[in-house]
């Protein structure tokens, strides 16, 4: 689809019942400048393509740092800055998985982020199979002294509800593994692509229980060894070389359009610059950074807000959320002056919606406030306004806080087929989704920051 | 698409004009036992999950031709022997590539097959990109010193009409850019797939010109080749273990369905042992073997036909069609009693045709026969039979000598998305699909072999 801005702007006064849209609005300026002029898609290649993979902790995520200062400025953002964040750095090290029993044959395998590594030369372990860490109850004993392979499929959904049912076993599968014994663990990738890609992402140890060593596995590779379980016993041969440095201190990157009337009051708009090491970080989070940093530059451009549009470029959101813990607690201060915060890290498939955050069980004040800021929206037939109880991973403690949180939702029909994986390049991205995405996020951010009334506290974050 | 025996029996009976197939007839038994107590699945799998990867040379090549000579035996086959071939070992290596200049990026490359490597310690230059061999001819002296792309994208096509029109630059780039002084060749991945593989696959070198290295890239690598270039110079390094090794000795696999009344006479249905070293060679070819394996099996259970039908499971098609030749020189005496030869190198995709080999120009007198032999298939709704210029690749020696041509064309939309990659796995084998290509190909070479006449002899094959 290539909407040209004058067909936009025509489509937005006429569609939906929507009052007719001031050609002169903000709204109506922002939607043609990301689709005219727009650096999103630009921006996007630049961290895609040229810094590439930037695990937090990395030479190339400080590359990303001092090309996201430089390209705040540029966009006309005020008091650009770092804002200090330390970083318990993680690194992969060599690793080599293989099936030695009953046939010698690869696996394509990646360490899980934060994954403790295997001893040096590698184990060796006979695998058992469960869908999911629940089943290992049924298991008892029968784990002791194995691989366990958590192999449930990953449901292929338009937004995070296939990703939402999948990850709690990438999160907890290697406690919960090493509570009956197991010496590692191996999960299906929690992802829908092809391409015999492992895909990692974060997990997690408990200190009250042994930390044993958990990889990502192709869903091939998975599905190999089910066959193979079917008629015998199999033996995996794991050695991964993952291993914890020393901290390193890193930053968020932080620019301002400083409100015209309320300028101690902020919105933010927040993305990820770091990424997972295996790929480019083209849509996670790369897409996202694009898309906060065109609306910082889009909302500059129309002059600025009655509130403070922030834009904040978190470090580490992948692997322990270091940045958003840093953000909230440096700010503490003023964080009741928080009058909502989006983040972009869904990414670079069009809009299907918008939502709020807001408690489930009541009718949501939120939601008509919400639905009216999406009204210049309408040529772009989202969805009908949701209620949600959380938002991006980076606002968590902003939303402990009570900051309320505004989402603008994705297609990410395609997402999982490369998120985490070395499929994520920038070749992944259509240019005008992502200027699509752009102005929805930059309609919603720029009504939070101009609307005379403020929306109500969020509810605290559901517990992972 | 299931379909069961009996349905397709009555649907044989009754579809498109064709005369009612008798339920005992020969055609018959082969669909209903092909369909109901079919191998072939179990005979991909075995070869892929079991084996794996099995690069002519190696030690899973080995193990393949035992499993070969005990699963023709099981099948009923008489005769079943090796037949010695003799292979030029190529061995991968280690190896890497990575951008170095204007950033520090990985690239997922691989090897071609038979390219020489880099020297120890790898080679660094900067990269010039031409869409075919043939656009070198304007490059003149640009490409002195440098890494030579090659990135045209192969179009996808029901056939293999997409992968001829791209195959060609695989063969001939690394001598066509060392004749303009290039240190090395990268090609943009011979294949439509997904998934940032390599798809590697047999490259040539010309005596009277310097062998330099060459090397697949994934698609996604060398779009990124491609932006970086757009805006400057572009460094690569390059580093590639890959050498040749003694010669081994290895074999193709051979049995037989002797002929009832004429046991001289030879049908050959063949498919190749041998794979590459990325993937598990599912597609290629371990369902084509499974194909064949079946043809003979279903061949001997109905008691054969007039002439021997001879199972050929050819080894190294890939890297040189050793085995191809071997077989040639070995049956040299008894070509002129071959009365037709077909080969299963397709990969799995469900039957959508049928061909033979014949010159172009003339009206070909084996149109009509191979058109009869294919009236039981009319509830596959196949196309209208063709005539092409060549069959499988192990067919080459035979066809130059005469040896008619027969072809079973299969649905390769999706083959090379797989192909010579890392993602040429068991779980991309349909086995209805597989069944009902195995229905075809055996009701094709049962035909040939039972049928009172015999095809002319084909035309020579059209050179490489």
């Amino acid at each position: 689809m290539i909407i040209r801005s004058g067909v936009l702007v025509a489509a937005l006064a006429g569609l939906a019942g929507a009052a007719p849209l001031d050609p002169n609005s903000a709204a109506a300026r922002v939607a043609g400048g990301a689709l005219l002029d727009g650096q999103a898609y630009a921006d996007a290649q630049a961290l895609s393509d040229r810094i590439g993979q930037r695990l937090a902790g990395s030479a190339a995520a400080e590359r990303a740092v001092e090309w996201a200062l430089a390209t705040m400025r540029a966009a006309g953002l005020k008091n650009v800055r770092r804002e200090p964040v330390k970083i318990p750095r993680w690194l992969r090290g060599d690793e080599r998985a293989e099936i030695v029993a009953p046939a010698s044959l690869p696996l394509h395998a990646a360490a899980l982020g934060g994954s403790v590594g295997t001893p040096k030369g590698g184990l060796t372990a006979e695998v058992i199979e469960v869908a999911t860490p629940d089943e290992l109850k049924t298991i008892g004993e029968r784990a002791r002294g194995k691989i366990v392979l958590f192999n449930k499929p990953m449901q292929r959904t338009r937004g995070f509800e296939g990703y939402g049912a999948a990850v709690g076993a990438r999160g907890r599968g290697a406690v919960e593994a090493a509570k009956v014994g197991a010496v590692a663990a191996l999960i299906r990738s929690v992802g829908t692509g092809p391409g015999r890609l492992p895909h990692t992402g974060a997990t997690r140890y408990d200190d009250q229980v042994a930390k044993i060593p958990f990889a990502a596995l192709a869903a091939e590779d998975a599905e190999l060894l089910h066959r193979l379980l079917a008629s015998g016993a199999v033996k995996v041969r794991l050695e991964l070389g993952a291993h914890v440095a020393s901290d390193v201190e890193s930053a968020n990157v932080v620019g301002e359009v400083p409100g015209r009337e309320k300028p101690g009051e902020i919105v933010v708009i927040g993305a990820h610059l770091d990424s997972w090491d295996l790929g480019a970080g083209a849509l996670d989070d790369a897409a996202g950074c694009a898309i906060a940093l065109e609306v910082g530059r889009l909302t500059a451009a129309v002059g600025g807000a009655r509130r403070t549009l922030r834009v904040v470029l978190f470090m580490n959101e992948e692997n322990g959320l270091s940045g958003a813990r840093a953000y909230a607690e440096a700010h503490k201060a003023e964080l009741s002056q928080h009058a909502a915060a989006l983040e972009a890290d869904g990414g670079a498939g069009r809009p299907t919606g918008i939502a709020v955050v807001a408690p489930a069980a009541t009718p949501a004040p939120s939601l008509p406030l919400v639905t009216a800021w999406a009204a210049p929206l309408a040529a772009l037939q989202l969805d009908a306004p949701r209620v949600l109880d959380q938002g991006g991973s980076d606002l968590r403690p902003l939303q402990s806080a009570g900051v309320p949180i505004v989402d603008v939702l994705q297609d990410m029909s395609s997402y999982f087929d490369w998120h985490h994986s070395a499929g994520d390049t920038f070749d992944k991205i259509d240019p005008h989704d992502l200027a699509l995405d752009a102005v929805a996020y930059a309609v919603m951010a720029f009504a939070a920051a101009d609307a005379p009334e403020r929306l109500p506290p969020s509810p605290p974050p559901p517990r992972w």
